[in-house]
């Protein structure tokens, strides 16, 4: 599948990147345009520039032959200035309506654990919590997308384990790459369209949890 | 009418108590728990203590008895921290299912002009219009208020003119005095409920704008 990754340089991005290629996928590398893009360009991937400021028919530009986008863009927990409303959160749901005007059906969002339920949201994270609410509430409720919303615990850089659960009312942590193999995975279960999933470290492989679902 | 004004110390919040009581309504401002009330309770206008970082829960206990709610509540422009997200569109939003909560059916918001046209969103302000535009939108699309979103363009401390004009294509600015003064007509004007509408000094009386809505 052509899979567009905005905020393909992020970490969890470049995960992405490689598990899609490895996956047989066909990733498109979304980048702002200061970054570089050279190393991903050698490895034959298709390289975009993505301006999450720009309006959405200008992001819809880079999504035109598309199949899938995953949003893994964010303002890097740079919560004291304006980019969680900007990128979190306006960025998010413009990439949204640029998928809805190219054409993109399916819509991978990564967002955070608890991000629908305010008692949960706890300093300092909570302004990207608000961001990530808006959201995901947009992409509910306010669009057409074919959507999954795969809501990670504390991201870790520990080894992928390939081992998870999907336990709404658990608390704790998940390698960055559990969750990009888990996105990978998801993205091409359709039983997790229109689904709004937890995601932790657990004891049982990602394709029976996403089995279950 | 008895009405919650969200933000009463602010400079519209001031202006709005003085207007409600002249037109013969009951006031209840709202007021942080740091802002000094005493001058108002002087007056004999209760004074309530508003905490738009708490819950809606929290929120809906202040509005028990109030027969509408006008938000005038701002970050003040200090769109370098996190109250544009935390105050501007989560604290509206809160605001929002608090009356629900409390079962209070009229919401006047305070919004700015073209908050609904990602366009015409400019810098230095557009931080702010994030906020409104989602704060806006949830009014619209996920309550069942009896709203009226009101518009202004940038807010001038000059005298009032008792005159306005909603025309959406205008640009300019419009006096704080004549704003409170529309809100308060617009409370007691049925057909502005559902109405998001843009305001601006102009020709027309207050009443005949309202009156052509």
């Amino acid at each position: 599948m052509r899979v567009m990754i905005v905020g393909a340089n992020g970490e969890v991005g470049r995960l992405l990147v490689a598990q899609l290629l490895a996956n047989g996928d066909e990733p498109i590398a979304g980048l702002r345009a200061d970054e570089d893009g050279e190393d991903l360009e050698d490895q034959g991937i298709a390289v975009r520039r993505v301006d999450l400021l720009a309006k959405p028919e200008r992001i819809a530009s880079t999504l035109m032959d598309a199949e899938a986008v995953i949003f893994a863009a964010g303002s890097g927990g740079r919560t004291k200035d304006d980019m969680t409303l900007l990128i979190d959160l306006d960025g998010a749901v413009k990439t949204m309506q640029a998928a809805e005007i190219a054409g993109v059906k399916r819509f991978m969002m990564i967002s955070m654990l608890f991000a629908e339920d305010r008692n949960r949201w706890a300093d300092p994270l909570k302004p990207l919590y608000v961001a990530k609410f808006y959201a995901d509430n947009w992409l509910v409720h306010q669009t057409h997308l074919a959507y999954t919303i795969v809501q990670p615990g504390a991201l870790s850089f520990h080894a992928g384990t390939g081992k998870v659960q999907s336990d709404p009312l658990a608390v704790g942590s998940i390698p960055r790459a559990d969750l990009a193999a888990f996105m990978v995975a998801a993205l091409h279960a359709p039983q997790t369209i229109g689904k709004t999933i937890p995601l932790l470290s657990g004891e049982q492989p990602i394709q029976t949890v996403i089995d279950q679902l």
